[in-house]
């Protein structure tokens, strides 16, 4: 067994890029289901876009940026009716880490700028990473 | 247009627990899918998993502690007769941002110890998130 100490070294990243939408203040699911987002990257990391085409599904993975606080155990969508979860059993964002993996469809691609629908995050989101799925 | 400087902004996080399996050094990729690895969850953090139960599949975001550096353009696995792709459109984890997201099978919950299948990740590899799928 290894010294739980290890698990306390922070972690940390530089953001690629960060989402444009019309989403200033968090929306139904169902609505950021059909959106389109676009996702600016930062001129020095373009070139790693190479590769990626329209109609391709990539996984964006993102920061909640506005998120400052987080509880080990909630209600499953915040409904009070429900009995209460662990958070990692959950999607909220209010996580330790909060953290947001989500697989896009990808409708274009020109230049740093991704146009993808689905994208469940707020304008001005930081985006850490791009996956093709 | 937002300024890019915003995506400039550092992420910081902390671990929530890290990985145990017989892998020090990297191994074939079917090894690893067949392979067993226990997540060992810090004690803060450990009532989060309440709602976790064998037999879900889980996502794991961990970070490729080993990594420190990266190229915008690689050769699919590493294969120097393959056309250079852009980071975000490959597995490699030489990336800007080495972030790993893997879907696991959740083999057992025992106190703070998930035992999981499939997870490729190193031995001592920090964990930042778990999200049942």
């Amino acid at each position: 067994m290894k010294e739980p100490g290890r698990a306390e070294g922070l972690v940390t990243f530089t953001p690629i890029g960060y989402v444009e939408n019309d989403f200033d203040a968090p929306v139904m699911p169902e609505t950021i289901a059909v959106a389109e987002s676009r996702i600016i990257v930062a001129a020095e990391f373009t070139e790693g876009l190479t590769g990626l085409e329209a109609g391709q599904r990539v996984m964006i993975v993102f920061c909640f940026h506005l998120v400052q606080s987080y509880a080990l155990l909630q209600h499953p969508r915040g409904n009070p009716s429900r009995s209460k979860r662990g958070v990692f059993a959950l999607h909220t964002p209010y996580r330790p880490n909060p953290i947001g993996v989500t697989v896009v469809d990808l409708l274009s691609v020109e230049g740093n700028v991704l146009r993808v629908r689905g994208l469940d995050a707020l304008n001005g989101t930081p985006v850490l990473d791009i996956k093709l799925v």
